[in-house]
């Protein structure tokens, strides 16, 4: 079993760091060879562009789709992006560790998802929830946040976390095909002292060593909504 | 008056420019001084970190917030944030131009939003929601997608467009202050003729002109949420 851990925060001392670390260690524990991708350390290109490909499919317009698809089929996606590819699709749990910022990924982060989730590789036209990809693997998204816990759920001020992190757990990883785990959440890390800290940390390592137990988050079936997809087809093919 | 337009496509023969141009122009012809951010043109750097700032507040550990704050009140935050931050604070209504990517803002965006959305300058401790730092500010989203309509809404298969757009329309606009305008958007675009193209355009010219008659998006307010952010803090002190 393979486990690929992405990670981004800029300061190698924080909470997420050792949250990485928690992780990497209690997978190896649990039999799992672990890969992890230290996203600010690597200084990962977070901007997708011409640059991605070495390759030119349509050299008058760029479209993304197209030169990803292209550069696909002729091998000519940029080192890095094969680098991560290559640990994605031989991980069988993918684990996202982040701070939220402003509701969502870090900008580095976001990119790493932009560039590596490639068209052609991790979905297709109609390759996409129980027919994505990557269907098979396990998805967690291990978050932390400086709001506090009260400030998050359904009628609290900043709403709930499982909204805030819906277009990454539908649009991302259940949309290519990936088991959506429960994420686990430190609320208020900025403000916690050491020993809640310690405590967190406790409670991660039990959330990962529970992974089998977990019931995955409901996602949509492409299966159930073929005739929307469909009528919006033809509803363009008039 | 002044509007922004930030502007997030890498190709520009994009339909992205051509509402970007309708924006301009649109809002030129009402009487506003129009601003473009074309974010990649400028090669806008992604990715926040120690860079952004001249000043260093705390060398063992990078706390962004609290860098933020310190390099505000010093001056020393990096010239294109400085650059963006004037655009932003003398802007009255405020555009977010993209295609929506993994049901998010392009990594170039979200970079964006990180950087110059600065600790102290657009919000505070208590300085969120209504009470924002961009309060007064108008804010609108044009998105594109390359999801048919049909594909969107709240039983569809990807969801209802703006639960997709909530993280930036509340926990970013909204957040600091903003009245947030219903979006505008433009769905299944890659598929798009271009008799199609210029109804979708001649669309977004009339949505900008009928800016005063639209009904801002319902936000929560923090006075309505003061106790529980007050109970969440007693916990932490005990």
């Amino acid at each position: 079993m393979h486990a690929l851990v992405i990670y981004a925060h800029p300061e190698p001392q924080s909470f997420n760091a050792v949250l990485r670390d928690v992780a990497a260690s209690t997978l190896t524990d649990s039999g799992y060879e672990v890969e992890v991708s230290d996203l600010y350390a690597m200084k990962f290109k977070a901007v997708l562009d011409r640059d991605d490909f070495s390759t030119v499919h349509d050299e008058q317009r760029f479209n993304v789709t197209l030169e990803q698809r292209h550069a696909a089929t002729h091998h000519s996606l940029a080192n890095d992006i094969v680098a991560e590819l290559d640990k994605l699709l031989r991980a069988d749990l993918v684990i996202f560790q982040f701070p939220l910022w402003w509701f969502g990924l870090p900008a580095i982060l976001k990119g790493w998802i932009d560039r590596v989730f490639v068209s052609g590789v991790v979905y297709g036209r109609s390759n996409i929830f129980e027919r994505g990809k990557l269907k098979g693997k396990r998805a967690l998204v291990s978050v932390t946040t400086g709001g506090p816990a009260a400030s998050f759920g359904r009628d609290a001020l900043n709403g709930d976390l499982l909204d805030i992190l819906a277009p990454l757990h539908r649009g991302v990883l259940a949309f290519t095909g990936m088991t959506v785990l429960p994420p686990f959440i430190c609320a208020h890390v900025p403000y916690a002292g050491p020993q809640e800290r310690v405590e967190m940390s406790h409670r991660y390592r039990e959330h990962l060593l529970a992974l089998d137990r977990l019931k995955p988050l409901e996602m949509p079936r492409l299966a159930d909504h073929l005739e929307e997809i469909e009528s919006s087809m033809k509803a363009r093919a008039r």
